[in-house]
Protein backbone atom coordinates (compact mmCIF):
# COMPACT_ATOMS: atom_id res chain seq x y z
CA UNK A 1 0.00 0.00 0.00
CA UNK A 2 1.08 3.14 -1.03
CA UNK A 3 1.59 6.38 1.37
CA UNK A 4 -1.58 8.45 -0.32
CA UNK A 5 -4.54 7.04 2.36
CA UNK A 6 -7.79 7.94 2.36
CA UNK A 7 -7.95 6.67 5.95
CA UNK A 8 -12.10 8.08 6.48
CA UNK A 9 -13.03 6.59 3.39
CA UNK A 10 -15.34 3.63 3.71
CA UNK A 11 -15.04 3.38 -0.30
CA UNK A 12 -13.75 1.09 -2.95
CA UNK A 13 -13.06 3.89 -5.14
CA UNK A 14 -10.45 5.35 -2.45
CA UNK A 15 -9.10 1.76 -1.86
CA UNK A 16 -7.94 1.55 -5.48
CA UNK A 17 -6.99 5.23 -5.48
CA UNK A 18 -4.51 4.50 -2.72
CA UNK A 19 -2.52 1.85 -4.51
CA UNK A 20 -2.85 3.55 -8.05
CA UNK A 21 -3.93 7.32 -7.69
CA UNK A 22 -0.43 8.78 -7.27
CA UNK A 23 1.17 10.59 -10.16
CA UNK A 24 2.29 8.41 -13.00
CA UNK A 25 1.23 5.56 -11.26
CA UNK A 26 -2.06 4.87 -14.06
CA UNK A 27 0.59 5.64 -17.04
CA UNK A 28 3.50 2.82 -15.86
CA UNK A 29 0.70 0.50 -15.04
CA UNK A 30 -0.54 1.13 -18.88
CA UNK A 31 2.66 0.54 -20.37
CA UNK A 32 2.70 -2.62 -18.71
CA UNK A 33 -0.56 -3.80 -19.53
CA UNK A 34 -0.58 -2.19 -23.69
CA UNK A 35 3.18 -2.35 -23.97
CA UNK A 36 4.39 -5.32 -22.65
CA UNK A 37 6.68 -3.30 -20.58
CA UNK A 38 8.97 -5.22 -18.02
CA UNK A 39 12.63 -3.29 -18.13
CA UNK A 40 13.32 -0.55 -15.52
CA UNK A 41 14.85 1.53 -18.64
CA UNK A 42 11.39 0.94 -20.93
CA UNK A 43 9.58 2.34 -18.25
CA UNK A 44 12.11 5.27 -18.05
CA UNK A 45 12.61 5.89 -21.68
CA UNK A 46 8.67 6.10 -23.15
CA UNK A 47 7.52 7.78 -19.78
CA UNK A 48 10.25 10.43 -19.42
CA UNK A 49 9.39 10.24 -15.35
CA UNK A 50 12.10 10.96 -13.35
CA UNK A 51 14.15 7.44 -11.72
CA UNK A 52 13.35 8.10 -8.70
CA UNK A 53 10.03 8.59 -8.76
CA UNK A 54 9.66 5.49 -11.46
CA UNK A 55 11.57 3.55 -8.68
CA UNK A 56 9.29 4.18 -5.52
CA UNK A 57 6.57 3.74 -8.12
CA UNK A 58 7.49 0.27 -9.05
CA UNK A 59 8.48 -1.16 -5.28
CA UNK A 60 4.90 0.33 -4.42
CA UNK A 61 3.22 -1.91 -6.99
CA UNK A 62 5.22 -5.06 -6.01
CA UNK A 63 4.50 -4.17 -2.14
CA UNK A 64 0.70 -3.96 -3.41
CA UNK A 65 1.10 -6.93 -5.10
CA UNK A 66 0.27 -5.80 -8.75
CA UNK A 67 3.92 -5.91 -10.15
CA UNK A 68 6.27 -9.08 -9.23
CA UNK A 69 10.09 -8.45 -9.75
CA UNK A 70 11.91 -11.29 -11.96
CA UNK A 71 14.80 -11.69 -14.41
CA UNK A 72 14.81 -11.94 -17.58
CA UNK A 73 15.84 -15.36 -19.28
CA UNK A 74 18.30 -13.69 -21.81
CA UNK A 75 20.20 -11.25 -19.33
CA UNK A 76 20.73 -10.18 -15.68
CA UNK A 77 18.08 -7.34 -15.76
CA UNK A 78 15.67 -7.01 -13.32
CA UNK A 79 12.12 -6.74 -14.50
CA UNK A 80 8.67 -6.49 -13.68
CA UNK A 81 5.56 -8.61 -14.38
CA UNK A 82 2.31 -7.76 -14.01
CA UNK A 83 0.17 -10.46 -11.45
CA UNK A 84 -3.61 -10.81 -11.92
CA UNK A 85 -4.15 -8.01 -9.33
CA UNK A 86 -2.04 -5.88 -11.88
CA UNK A 87 -3.34 -6.94 -15.02
CA UNK A 88 -7.04 -6.71 -13.94
CA UNK A 89 -6.44 -2.94 -13.65
CA UNK A 90 -7.26 -2.85 -17.99
CA UNK A 91 -10.49 -1.77 -16.99
CA UNK A 92 -8.99 1.16 -15.50
CA UNK A 93 -7.14 1.83 -17.94
CA UNK A 94 -9.68 1.52 -21.16
CA UNK A 95 -11.57 3.86 -18.82
CA UNK A 96 -9.83 6.43 -18.14
CA UNK A 97 -8.86 6.26 -22.20
CA UNK A 98 -12.21 6.21 -23.29
CA UNK A 99 -13.10 8.81 -21.09
CA UNK A 100 -10.11 11.05 -22.53
CA UNK A 101 -11.43 9.71 -25.85
CA UNK A 102 -14.15 11.88 -25.66
CA UNK A 103 -13.50 14.85 -23.98
CA UNK A 104 -9.67 15.32 -24.69
CA UNK A 105 -8.72 13.95 -28.20
CA UNK A 106 -9.71 16.69 -30.76
CA UNK A 107 -7.86 14.94 -33.32
CA UNK A 108 -9.98 11.85 -32.55
CA UNK A 109 -8.09 8.99 -30.34
CA UNK A 110 -4.66 8.06 -30.29
CA UNK A 111 -5.26 4.52 -29.87
CA UNK A 112 -7.93 2.02 -29.81
CA UNK A 113 -8.87 -1.15 -27.96
CA UNK A 114 -8.90 -4.46 -30.18
CA UNK A 115 -10.26 -7.94 -29.88
CA UNK A 116 -7.59 -9.51 -30.72
CA UNK A 117 -8.75 -13.14 -31.99
CA UNK A 118 -11.57 -11.39 -34.00
CA UNK A 119 -9.99 -8.00 -34.81
CA UNK A 120 -13.05 -5.91 -33.76
CA UNK A 121 -13.21 -3.00 -31.66
CA UNK A 122 -13.56 -3.32 -28.06
CA UNK A 123 -16.19 -0.90 -25.88
CA UNK A 124 -16.78 -0.92 -22.48
CA UNK A 125 -20.44 -0.97 -21.53
CA UNK A 126 -22.62 -0.34 -18.11
CA UNK A 127 -25.18 -3.51 -18.18
CA UNK A 128 -27.73 -4.09 -15.90
CA UNK A 129 -27.74 -7.66 -14.93
CA UNK A 130 -31.75 -7.78 -14.14
CA UNK A 131 -33.16 -6.11 -17.12
CA UNK A 132 -29.94 -6.62 -19.92
CA UNK A 133 -30.28 -2.67 -20.61
CA UNK A 134 -27.20 -0.80 -21.12
CA UNK A 135 -28.53 2.16 -18.40
CA UNK A 136 -28.35 5.78 -19.37
CA UNK A 137 -25.91 7.42 -16.86
CA UNK A 138 -28.33 8.87 -15.09
CA UNK A 139 -30.13 5.63 -14.32
CA UNK A 140 -26.97 4.24 -12.41
CA UNK A 141 -26.90 5.15 -8.50
CA UNK A 142 -24.90 3.81 -5.56
CA UNK A 143 -26.38 2.24 -2.81
CA UNK A 144 -24.69 1.42 0.65
CA UNK A 145 -24.52 -2.50 0.79
CA UNK A 146 -24.70 -1.93 4.56
CA UNK A 147 -26.34 1.53 5.52
CA UNK A 148 -28.21 0.30 8.73
CA UNK A 149 -25.54 1.84 11.64
CA UNK A 150 -25.35 5.05 12.11
CA UNK A 151 -21.64 4.84 13.08
CA UNK A 152 -20.82 4.13 9.25
CA UNK A 153 -24.00 6.61 7.81
CA UNK A 154 -21.55 9.55 7.10
CA UNK A 155 -18.85 7.44 5.81
CA UNK A 156 -21.17 5.04 2.96
CA UNK A 157 -23.16 6.66 0.27
CA UNK A 158 -26.64 7.76 1.41
CA UNK A 159 -30.07 6.57 -0.74
CA UNK A 160 -29.86 8.90 -3.73
CA UNK A 161 -32.95 11.53 -2.08
CA UNK A 162 -30.18 14.18 -3.35
CA UNK A 163 -30.24 12.72 -6.61
CA UNK A 164 -32.07 15.29 -8.83
CA UNK A 165 -29.99 18.05 -7.13
CA UNK A 166 -26.98 16.05 -8.29
CA UNK A 167 -27.66 15.05 -11.72
CA UNK A 168 -30.14 17.86 -13.01
CA UNK A 169 -29.63 16.90 -16.60
CA UNK A 170 -29.72 13.58 -18.57
CA UNK A 171 -26.43 12.85 -20.44
CA UNK B 1 -6.62 21.86 -17.58
CA UNK B 2 -4.72 20.74 -14.07
CA UNK B 3 -1.11 21.49 -13.69
CA UNK B 4 -0.10 18.37 -13.59
CA UNK B 5 0.64 17.52 -17.51
CA UNK B 6 2.54 14.35 -19.55
CA UNK B 7 2.96 16.62 -22.03
CA UNK B 8 4.82 13.47 -23.74
CA UNK B 9 2.42 11.13 -23.56
CA UNK B 10 0.18 10.93 -26.65
CA UNK B 11 -2.33 9.23 -24.95
CA UNK B 12 -6.25 9.60 -23.95
CA UNK B 13 -5.41 7.96 -20.48
CA UNK B 14 -2.72 10.80 -19.81
CA UNK B 15 -4.94 13.44 -20.98
CA UNK B 16 -7.99 12.16 -18.73
CA UNK B 17 -5.19 11.60 -15.50
CA UNK B 18 -4.03 15.58 -16.20
CA UNK B 19 -7.59 16.54 -15.17
CA UNK B 20 -8.35 14.10 -12.82
CA UNK B 21 -5.50 12.43 -12.07
CA UNK B 22 -4.82 14.50 -8.46
CA UNK B 23 -5.11 13.84 -5.34
CA UNK B 24 -8.66 14.25 -3.84
CA UNK B 25 -9.95 14.80 -7.49
CA UNK B 26 -11.64 11.61 -8.03
CA UNK B 27 -12.73 11.07 -4.77
CA UNK B 28 -14.87 14.98 -5.17
CA UNK B 29 -16.11 13.45 -7.89
CA UNK B 30 -17.40 10.38 -6.50
CA UNK B 31 -19.28 12.41 -3.84
CA UNK B 32 -20.76 14.66 -6.77
CA UNK B 33 -21.75 11.72 -8.94
CA UNK B 34 -23.41 9.47 -6.54
CA UNK B 35 -23.89 11.87 -3.85
CA UNK B 36 -25.67 14.79 -5.34
CA UNK B 37 -23.15 16.91 -3.34
CA UNK B 38 -22.75 20.60 -4.75
CA UNK B 39 -21.53 22.68 -1.58
CA UNK B 40 -18.05 23.60 -0.74
CA UNK B 41 -18.97 22.49 3.39
CA UNK B 42 -21.03 19.29 2.35
CA UNK B 43 -17.32 17.94 0.21
CA UNK B 44 -15.44 19.17 3.06
CA UNK B 45 -17.24 17.78 5.91
CA UNK B 46 -17.49 14.42 4.03
CA UNK B 47 -14.14 14.27 2.30
CA UNK B 48 -11.88 15.98 5.17
CA UNK B 49 -9.71 17.17 3.17
CA UNK B 50 -7.69 20.35 3.51
CA UNK B 51 -10.22 23.42 1.93
CA UNK B 52 -7.69 24.83 0.04
CA UNK B 53 -6.88 22.06 -1.60
CA UNK B 54 -10.76 21.45 -1.91
CA UNK B 55 -11.11 24.87 -3.46
CA UNK B 56 -8.08 24.52 -5.66
CA UNK B 57 -9.68 20.89 -6.95
CA UNK B 58 -12.99 22.52 -8.01
CA UNK B 59 -11.64 25.80 -9.20
CA UNK B 60 -9.95 23.39 -11.58
CA UNK B 61 -12.59 21.72 -12.48
CA UNK B 62 -14.35 24.76 -13.29
CA UNK B 63 -11.99 25.82 -15.76
CA UNK B 64 -11.59 22.32 -17.35
CA UNK B 65 -15.29 21.92 -18.10
CA UNK B 66 -16.30 19.44 -15.50
CA UNK B 67 -18.18 21.33 -12.77
CA UNK B 68 -20.32 24.86 -12.98
CA UNK B 69 -20.83 26.95 -10.29
CA UNK B 70 -23.93 28.01 -9.57
CA UNK B 71 -25.93 29.73 -6.89
CA UNK B 72 -28.86 27.57 -5.21
CA UNK B 73 -32.53 28.58 -4.99
CA UNK B 74 -32.94 28.48 -1.27
CA UNK B 75 -29.81 30.33 -0.60
CA UNK B 76 -26.69 32.61 -1.21
CA UNK B 77 -24.48 29.63 -1.30
CA UNK B 78 -22.06 28.97 -4.28
CA UNK B 79 -22.45 25.66 -5.95
CA UNK B 80 -21.22 23.12 -7.92
CA UNK B 81 -22.49 21.17 -10.74
CA UNK B 82 -21.85 18.43 -12.73
CA UNK B 83 -21.63 19.32 -17.08
CA UNK B 84 -22.08 16.67 -18.90
CA UNK B 85 -18.28 16.47 -19.56
CA UNK B 86 -17.92 15.79 -15.75
CA UNK B 87 -21.25 13.61 -15.85
CA UNK B 88 -19.64 10.96 -18.21
CA UNK B 89 -16.42 10.41 -15.35
CA UNK B 90 -19.22 8.42 -13.29
CA UNK B 91 -17.86 5.13 -15.69
CA UNK B 92 -14.37 5.99 -14.48
CA UNK B 93 -15.49 5.95 -11.11
CA UNK B 94 -17.00 2.43 -11.55
CA UNK B 95 -14.24 0.79 -12.71
CA UNK B 96 -12.12 2.25 -9.75
CA UNK B 97 -14.71 0.80 -7.88
CA UNK B 98 -15.26 -2.40 -9.42
CA UNK B 99 -11.35 -3.00 -8.72
CA UNK B 100 -11.09 -2.41 -5.23
CA UNK B 101 -13.98 -4.03 -4.84
CA UNK B 102 -11.90 -7.35 -6.10
CA UNK B 103 -8.87 -6.48 -4.37
CA UNK B 104 -9.23 -3.92 -2.03
CA UNK B 105 -12.47 -4.83 0.49
CA UNK B 106 -12.31 -7.75 2.38
CA UNK B 107 -15.02 -7.22 4.25
CA UNK B 108 -17.30 -7.16 1.17
CA UNK B 109 -18.18 -4.17 -1.18
CA UNK B 110 -19.51 -0.92 0.79
CA UNK B 111 -21.36 -0.10 -2.25
CA UNK B 112 -22.99 -1.61 -5.29
CA UNK B 113 -24.32 0.10 -8.16
CA UNK B 114 -27.84 -0.14 -9.16
CA UNK B 115 -30.06 0.55 -12.26
CA UNK B 116 -32.64 2.86 -10.74
CA UNK B 117 -35.46 2.11 -12.99
CA UNK B 118 -35.58 -1.78 -12.41
CA UNK B 119 -33.64 -1.84 -9.07
CA UNK B 120 -31.17 -4.53 -10.47
CA UNK B 121 -27.84 -4.68 -10.18
CA UNK B 122 -24.95 -2.71 -12.85
CA UNK B 123 -21.61 -4.36 -14.08
CA UNK B 124 -19.82 -2.77 -16.57
CA UNK B 125 -18.31 -5.10 -19.06
CA UNK B 126 -16.08 -5.48 -22.02
CA UNK B 127 -17.95 -5.63 -25.35
CA UNK B 128 -16.77 -7.08 -28.89
CA UNK B 129 -18.65 -4.65 -31.30
CA UNK B 130 -17.60 -6.78 -34.18
CA UNK B 131 -18.46 -10.81 -32.84
CA UNK B 132 -20.61 -9.75 -29.63
CA UNK B 133 -18.31 -11.09 -27.11
CA UNK B 134 -16.97 -10.29 -23.59
CA UNK B 135 -13.26 -10.51 -24.25
CA UNK B 136 -10.69 -11.78 -21.39
CA UNK B 137 -8.35 -9.26 -20.65
CA UNK B 138 -5.94 -11.08 -21.72
CA UNK B 139 -7.37 -10.70 -25.65
CA UNK B 140 -7.84 -7.18 -25.35
CA UNK B 141 -4.53 -4.98 -26.95
CA UNK B 142 -4.10 -1.66 -28.28
CA UNK B 143 -3.74 -0.44 -31.30
CA UNK B 144 -2.25 3.28 -32.46
CA UNK B 145 -4.80 4.37 -34.76
CA UNK B 146 -2.03 6.29 -36.78
CA UNK B 147 1.14 4.03 -36.32
CA UNK B 148 3.09 5.31 -39.05
CA UNK B 149 4.93 8.47 -38.88
CA UNK B 150 8.09 7.57 -37.03
CA UNK B 151 8.06 10.67 -35.26
CA UNK B 152 5.08 9.48 -33.57
CA UNK B 153 6.06 5.95 -33.22
CA UNK B 154 7.51 6.47 -29.51
CA UNK B 155 4.81 7.96 -28.31
CA UNK B 156 2.12 5.59 -29.61
CA UNK B 157 1.41 2.55 -28.28
CA UNK B 158 3.17 0.00 -30.98
CA UNK B 159 2.00 -3.37 -32.46
CA UNK B 160 1.92 -5.82 -29.34
CA UNK B 161 4.75 -7.79 -30.99
CA UNK B 162 5.91 -7.92 -27.20
CA UNK B 163 2.17 -9.17 -25.67
CA UNK B 164 3.44 -12.75 -25.05
CA UNK B 165 6.14 -11.17 -22.48
CA UNK B 166 3.49 -8.79 -21.10
CA UNK B 167 1.00 -10.79 -20.49
CA UNK B 168 2.40 -14.11 -19.69
CA UNK B 169 -0.68 -15.48 -17.82
CA UNK B 170 -4.22 -15.52 -18.32
CA UNK B 171 -6.45 -13.87 -16.52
Amino acid sequence: MLGRLYKKQNCSAARALEVVGERWSLLILRDALFRGTTRFSDFQRTLGVAPNVLAKRLEGFIAAGILEAGQSQHSEHREYFLTKKGRDLKTVVIALTAWGDRWAAPHGPPVVFKHESCGGHVEQQLQCTTCGETPILTDVVARATNPCPAKRESRTLPATRRREKMEPRSV
